[in-house]
């Protein structure tokens, strides 16, 4: 064993910086709000910030303020490894969702400096702009502007519900930087690592620490209208009915065996459901619903769409009602850099953590980023699999391991000098 | 064919006279807005006593607003033969419903005295008080205090949305008799007929004008929540939830299983269902809905409420579920009198109607009346089965039928002096 295999993280600063960062915007149930270029964002941000140039980070602020702290390698060419996260969070979010990759990758800062080693290729630490899209739409906008999805322009005309717009606010808070979208000195990324707390109950049920995530799920949203005809439900015999409600049951178990014929990674949700007149003693006439189908091919995601047309035109039919199907939302889906899934693979074995791979079933600033640099992510449990709720919380160890994988993963790709 | 048998009552007068109530509350869509114990059903009641008395029955009110307009017989210890229905309305109401069944008693009190032909027993016409149960609850209130079901005094006490007592309004409006619930001159009716308007669709589907109706399907109705777990949709793999949408549209898929299990009676209906949180990328953590059984016998409604408890539980343990049911509603079968039944299908036999027997989905005033005297039911089609709505409509030509099956039935049973 090198000195470099043996080295780890320090556990408990991990923790404390956590903690410490969700002191700004605490709500009573021990959760975090701190909303997108609030007042509350801005001073999450000038504590990470100040955290950044005490550890030695070079920051700079790109113009949709997504922020980065640079450590710079001995080799003046190469291109930066880079991590980072988010630290904005729903109205009453968690202390980690987000907070945990940016502080995480501060850690392996921190841990490098104490141990005084050098990297070959600069490291670079970001936390991006808005990655939960609950007071400015859409989601992930500041890593969206920085892969060159949305235009900087664009993302800073949004207004919020009172007509403010991204690009007052950031002003307003003295995050408006002058880099242009997606500049790096020295190029592009050479990888990207984020880390990030599951958000789902699949590493608890497995009791592993580490998920190595291979992709994240595209999806496809759609809204369904089934129509039948209101009818009273004494009087009309059941072989005279156009029975909306049973139309759309059946299509809702439809939804979960085409999920089911798509296994392992084939989700089908119906979340959304709404029946009319929706009187006790009358055959429903109308319901909506909502489908929420994912898959990490879009092969998969196409057998589902296909599977979905033909099931409810043959439901509607047997129950002699109607059906509508218009779909709302697209993203495609992202399958990691096999080199950078590789090297968290590696770190978790060296660091002897259990270990399973696991796909992302919601998107993250690291699907946009994919798109611009060889990346990954790392998952650790939290708590019941719950997050966007002020009850998320994680263990101090499961942390510990994703930071340690995080930092071997980085120092694999930026070479130790 | 002896005179008596090519009897037949007037079309145009009765469907004249239908029209002409139906300006009585009018409403601008067509239909009619009668609400029981309001100006306008005084108005309705008044102009219906004023055309008793000008075919000179004799006319009596009770302590709970029913009014009964008797022909006498010639013979004085005869018990009377009835008819009746109601003349209240839904607020958005049509013609026909209740309306149809107390104006085709008095078109045959017209027609037998425009032939100045005497009957043995007495005929009586009724129309009972608040049938519709839309201001004043319960439902079929006169004629449950009729039978004996519901105490005069409690009847009286109902309060509506605004505090005033049936009681109360009854006196303003000038209905509030003095003649005890239940009594009728000379006894108990020997027999009871009610016409009405199908409010289903069956003899419209199956082109009958006469519907036989052998009784009157019991209810049983319930509350269910079905409660699993809250989840991100993405993140949270099929085998790790707790659908509670899942585990609903199974048991609305039980619910017509049930139903079609005990074809052609059984019924089963969801009608009202709601979804928590019913957002698009949550899986639902809970549903209500409800669940309404009918069936002719006590059996039937037994084995459906055994089949559902079983297979509900089988369907939430499948979906890792919980699921609690209230039964809310419960009214028992009733299966008319053979013997009226009977008169009724001989009298549109000899008429030559097309017939078919059915059974009424809905309650009805005949329903309690059944419980103190031998009765039946007479169902004429109407127009796509729609009631309770202003473009509820009916064919005169069934009308006339169905009141021609009515005076045949009633002759039968009163003997034509």
């Amino acid at each position: 064993m090198t000195p470099i295999d043996s080295l780890r993280i320090d556990d408990n600063r991990l923790w404390q910086s956590l903690m410490a960062l969700a002191q700004i915007g605490a709500t009573p149930k021990g959760g975090v709000c701190r909303i997108a270029l609030t007042d509350e964002d801005k001073a999450g941000r000038d504590q990470v910030v100040q955290w950044f140039r005490d550890a030695g980070l070079q920051v700079r602020v790109d113009e949709v303020g997504n922020v980065f702290g640079r450590r710079p390698g001995t080799d003046p060419q190469a291109r930066a490894v880079a991590t980072g996260s988010h630290i904005d969070t729903q109205p009453t979010g968690g202390k980690f969702d987000g907070n945990y990759g940016v502080l995480a990758g501060l850690e392996v800062v921190r841990t490098l400096n104490s141990h005084g080693i050098q990297t070959v290729a600069p490291l670079e630490v970001a936390f991006w702009m808005n990655e939960e899209g609950t007071r400015f739409t859409p989601v992930m906008m500041g890593s969206g502007a920085f892969a060159g999805i949305f235009g900087a322009d664009h993302i800073r005309s949004q207004q919020d519900g009172a007509g403010l717009t991204v690009g007052e606010e950031l002003a307003r808070i003295g995050y408006l930087g002058d880099v242009a979208c997606g500049d790096v000195p020295g190029g592009a990324f050479a990888a990207y690592f984020e880390a990030h707390i599951e958000q789902g109950p699949v590493l608890e049920a497995y009791d592993k620490p580490i998920g190595i995530v291979s992709g994240a799920l595209g999806q496809q949203w759609y809204d369904v209208t089934v129509t039948g005809m209101d009818a009273h439900a004494g009087p009309t015999p059941m072989n005279l009915r156009h029975d909306a409600m049973l139309a759309a049951a059946r299509m809702v178990d439809a939804v979960n065996r085409i999920a089911l014929d798509q296994a392992p990674h084939g989700r089908g949700t119906v979340g959304h459901l709404q029946v009319l007149p929706n009187s006790r003693n009358v055959i429903p006439g109308q319901v909506k619903f909502s489908v929420d189908f994912r898959n990490l091919s879009q092969t998969g995601l196409d057998a589902m769409d296909a599977a979905m047309r033909t099931e409810f035109a043959r439901l509607a039919g047997q129950c002699q009602c109607q059906v509508e199907i218009t779909q709302v939302v697209r993203f495609a889906p992202c399958i990691f850099h096999p080199g950078c899934v590789a090297s968290v693979r590696g770190a978790a074995d060296s660091l002897g953590y259990a270990h399973m791979e696991v796909v992302s079933g919601a998107g993250h600033d690291a699907v946009y980023v994919h798109s611009v640099a060889p990346t990954a992510m790392i998952f650790v449990p939290c708590k019941d699999g719950i997050s966007h709720n002020e009850i998320e919380d994680a263990k101090s160890e499961h942390l510990a391991a994703g930071c340690n994988v995080l930092l071997h993963a980085m120092l694999a790709h930026a070479g130790v000098a």
